[in-house]
């Protein structure tokens, strides 16, 4: 393990500058003294944007480069053009480090609102592919504009980058209590990419025999989303897939406040990224009333990333004190929720 | 308006036997006597297949072609192997009859059990896009089942398509008292058809100045379906994300047992289509325990669709009678269910 951590910051627009610095807080307070915290901070995002007309040269990847990892408050801004900032910093960033395990828990902790009746059982992890699929940018438009416009999405699915992302599933299914791991696709009508998905899957099963697996369709996942989480433990999908029922799967477990996630390289060829689910949210930017919970929470997943893993625990027993505290008091700003996690975490 | 009704029925496979029975029961207590109900049953679906490895010819075509509208129960068997009987029989048949508005509403009826806390008010419809978007089949495979394997999956969007449903779903909105449009998509990274389907919706809401227009992305439009179903009243999207949130929609509204759908051909060149949004539900058919109510709904909408309104409504009205009614009763057979159905409408 390394006893100095090198990060990246990215606070971006928005809230992102307000949940990022509480997410610093608390990995200040939630690191032994004798781990050497540095960080850099960088101005991407929509200001940035407007200044330069740059979202992320080839000159900031080679400086993101050097760090161990990199964290993310939220990019996006009402007033660049939809698609810029996304494809141009935040899907250039995943595919430029290939961040093809895109981890998502979803877990409902005690006195957590959840907009489901009765009382849910959720705690699963979504292991979303991070490269490819429709998320690829192939396609294209002729006669733009006209009355004979045509528009094309490609989605690309390779057997090796299905099957990297299907065994990083198998193996995280393999380490939890329930090991079962279920495949999300739409197999009965993206039949090619399906096929690709159901046999590699199916194949690399065998090399998993104490893993339980089943297989739903997207739709149908949908459904058990709101009837029946607890039937879920892991899940791996496509990355459009995965972008769509992450959403679903956080609004059940307690809103996209506290929803983390991780850009993950596995073999540390390039710094893995992890950011809160939600976005920028202008509406509520600069009044302190973000909810830094799942900021904080992607801290969490980084540090287990690095090998940091009672911090870790620390950083996600702290978050769960703290939410089922809530109940009745007074609504707190974004900077009371860091200073009384850091208080938690460092206790 | 046509004073007879020629109509094809395809029960299909599992309990589209039993739920489409009940359906044509309804139908025939519903009409008024002077109306002449011709009904033809054709055989498609599991057991043709088996048979002849057949799904759907181009004399079935031609045959089905024949009548005023097609009520369908549902296709599908874990025998055959996924997307043979999707893409060889229902997406064809879509396909074929230029079913380019896939309708499909969801209201939660009085006391319908959601699996929603509190008491979401649900009343809205989605206009899918049926004939383009990744369910065309365009894409293939390369060095299939090699470790080099490549599988593309091309989504295909024209302005011709997404005008035409765009249009229709804007006058459905302008006929609702909210008269309130929702665009869905994922415009932000799937840019080349999101740019197409965001400009054509823009350009048609200047000739609908009464209808209120939004646009959100598929995986915030998830979020709003558990935490704000009551923000919806029409939404307009494409093939995929609506076969996505329509699963969605109607598991908060009540379930797919009670999920009707109508696959529109609105010029009437073809026949339209009407089905529940259930499948075959092979784990319980044959054992009278389907819902038949999907499929009576369904019926609605095909009355509605050759102009039948006023039993449409009744249809539509005995079924919520029905189901406010059944809290604290024993469970009905399929069948008695039609059977309560056909008193109610008739009566
Ligand atoms: C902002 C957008 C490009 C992104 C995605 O679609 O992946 C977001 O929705 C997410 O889930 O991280
Ligand atoms: C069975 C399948 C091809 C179909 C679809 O994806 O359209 C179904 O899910 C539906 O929604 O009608």
């Amino acid at each position: 393990m390394s006893r100095s951590i090198n990060l990246a910051v990215i606070p971006g627009d928005g809230i992102g500058q307000e949940v990022v610095a509480e997410g610093l807080k608390v990995l200040s307070a939630v690191l032994p003294q004798d781990v050497k915290l540095e960080t850099k901070e960088y101005d991407f995002g929509a200001k940035r944007y407007h200044a330069t007309g740059e979202t992320l040269t080839d000159a900031d990847l080679d400086a993101l480069k050097q760090h161990d990892a990199i964290l993310l408050g939220a990019i996006g801004d009402p007033a660049v053009p939809s698609g810029v900032l996304e494809r141009g910093f935040l899907l250039k960033l995943r595919f430029a480090f290939d961040h093809h395990v895109n981890l998502r828990p979803s877990k409902l902790l005690p006195g957590v609102a959840t907009p489901l009746a009765g009382e849910p059982q959720i705690d699963f992890v979504v292991v979303r592919e991070g490269t490819e699929g429709p998320y690829t940018g192939n396609g294209g438009t002729i006669r733009k504009g006209t009355e004979h416009e045509v528009a094309t999405e490609v989605s690309v699915n390779t057997a090796f980058g299905v099957e990297r992302v299907v065994r990083d599933a198998f193996a995280r299914a393999q380490a939890r209590p329930r090991k079962k791991l279920t495949l999300v696709h739409k197999n009965n009508v993206l039949t090619f990419a399906g096929h690709l998905w159901t046999n590699i899957f199916n194949k690399v099963a065998e090399e998993f025999p104490e893993v339980t697996t089943d297989y739903i369709h997207v739709d149908a996942a949908t459904i058990y989303l709101v009837t029946d989480p607890a039937r879920f433990d892991v899940i791996v999908t496509d990355n459009l897939f995965g972008d769509i029922i992450t959403d679903l799967a956080a609004a059940v477990s307690g809103g996209i406040g506290v929803a983390a996630s991780g850009n993950i390289n596995p073999a540390g060829e390039f710094p893995s990224m992890f950011e809160p689910v939600h976005g920028s949210a202008p509406d509520i930017a600069g009044q302190g009333k973000a909810d830094p919970s799942a900021t904080v929470l992607s801290v969490a997943l980084l540090l287990r990333h690095l090998g940091y893993e009672a911090e870790a625990a620390r950083i996600e027993d702290a978050v769960s004190a703290d939410l089922a505290d809530r109940t009745g008091k007074p609504a707190r700003s974004t900077s009371e929720i860091g200073d009384a996690l850091s208080v938690r975490v460092a206790g």
